[in-house]
């Protein structure tokens, strides 16, 4: 299989991605690692012995996050994320994966690959960690701003899907985030969608609450792109202000510093159980072909889980079987 | 001045709450507090020397979580929590607390208090606790599931007065939460809201995103009721799930827990400074009377808080000053 990678892309980029590539090549002989970048810059980071599994294909111009998504896709047709879309656009890569700007991303599955037939609107996803460390995959994290009930409906139907072919779970358990769980609660788009989820051939256990999510209940969350980015980001956001008064109040006398020292490895645990770049690589579900999102600010570790996830989706054939459930509706 | 409490809503009722009158009582001697309930209930707990500016109001029913808001408040006439109502509307009380039902008190809000003139929608308010420790007024939480851009200017309007008339802040911050900081970013609702803000005769600093509310940019966090109510359960999910995990992993071992014990002073910090409890007492804004919400899980401390935000309040004739705003609109 071959995957297309973003080297230019991303808070790390390019080190994370050339090093992540490297260990993914070393680890899986299988996969032909393609990074998508400035030879110049990638060439001296891979140095002399690379293994024949990476490839390097050119693209000298960079999308960063300053750039408003739709024109820079337009306009930069030079730039690694757009090539690496290209890639798989025309059958040179079975998937890409980017840390890149989150709208260009999105703008890249629109406007190189398009939409799945039969699919009105992508919708992309992020795995959250949960308490039990299966993790929970949620969508529309922000793709469709003003979602119909429908295009809920469709990120129910999809998301299950990924759930059982990449992550082998039978029936996926979905919720709606929603103000409450009975089934009456919410907004017009919620109370609407969740009769049709209810009629839906998914294992759909009814609404959830936000103050839920991290839980383990579920494996699939539904939202619109609005209210996810609005849950996605309180979640980051309130693990951050934690840690950082932790950080502010441990460090406060020798003895709290002391103590802390010895507790270090626990606080590690903590951390690297509420951190997103354990489950990095969230697709962009419903457009034709599979484009991995990486967490802006992932390391080589969470680049490799990235690209774990990747093979595990191209080896389960993901797009193939989206494809075939959409096509007859 | 007089203030009614629903002694019998909350997880902690009616303890907590005739503990907090008890010391309210004594720090305040110029505030008259009802407590409404069952007096066989509260007559033991306030005991026999109970102060002369504690009184009891007889309310015989009680409305609970599980009831449906609207049809308990039109049917649980003699419930504590539209008994204190009424004594808000009939003028024998400036305000009421509640730490009960949220829905109910909405309800009790709208159909005992009725809407101040010229509001088109109540907001419920909520206070997030901030790094700087000033805390953050954010509304609506989820009294009004499909707002409008001119409900969310209503909103920003009530939130600075608020905060100027309560807390003394001259100039209130006011940011709209949104996806993005950039103007042109959100859903059609916070696309036109942020136009109306901009022309509004409020220190509008822009968006806010939601990973920021804990930062302390702004003194007022404005949003439709199904987002705010997302973001406010969000913050709540991931701190508790923090906690647990730490809970776990710093009790792990032995020399963990020697060490955690020896931290327990600096643990207790962090839990407070993220404690909703700490600011208890957010108002339902835009109904006719003095209507403060405590936390479900409110303690006496709580409660006490709430007292003390509501005494601010009514000292300041933040109804009459509401009025003023919107009555020539």
């Amino acid at each position: 299989m071959r995957i297309a990678i973003d080297a230019m892309g991303g808070d790390n980029a390019p080190h994370a991605h050339v090093e992540s590539a490297l260990s993914a090549a070393a680890e899986w002989p299988d996969t032909q690692l393609i990074l998508v970048g400035n030879p110049e810059v990638l060439q001296p980071l891979l140095g002399k012995g690379a293994p024949s599994n990476i490839t390097i294909v050119p693209a000298l111009e960079i999308i960063d996050n300053t750039d408003e998504p739709v024109k820079a896709v337009r306009r930069k047709t030079d730039s690694s994320m757009v090539v690496a879309g290209r890639l798989v656009k025309e059958g040179n890569a079975d998937a890409m994966i980017s840390a890149g700007n989150t709208g260009a991303l999105m703008a890249t599955g629109l406007l190189v690959l398009g939409r799945l037939k039969g699919i009105e609107r992508p919708g992309l996803a992020a795995i959250f960690p949960t308490l039990d460390n299966q993790g929970v995959l949620a969508l529309d994290m922000g793709a469709n701003m003003d979602a119909k009930p429908e295009h809920l409906l469709q990120y129910a139907l999809m998301g299950s899907l990924y759930r059982s072919k990449v992550h082998g779970i039978s029936k996926p358990r979905v919720g709606l985030l929603n103000v409450g769980t009975e089934a009456a609660k919410g907004n017009e788009l919620t109370k609407v969608a969740f009769g049709l989820l209810e009629q839906a051939p998914i294992n759909f256990i009814g609404n959830i609450e936000a103050r839920d999510v991290l839980d383990g209940q579920c494996d699939v969350i539904i939202c619109d792109g609005f209210s996810g980015n609005i849950l996605l980001k309180a979640l980051e956001g309130a693990a951050s202000t934690i840690f950082k008064l932790l950080r502010e109040e441990l460090t406060a006398s020798f003895t709290s510093k002391l103590a802390a020292a010895v507790l270090k490895p626990s606080f590690r645990r903590v951390r690297d159980r509420m951190d997103y770049n354990e489950y990095n690589g969230a697709p962009l579900l419903g457009v034709n072909g599979l484009v991995v999102k990486g967490h802006g600010s992932s390391d080589a570790n969470a680049m490799k889980t990235a690209i774990r996830q990747t093979r595990t989706a191209i080896g389960n054939r993901l797009i193939a079987a989206l494809a075939d459930e959409f096509s007859g509706k």
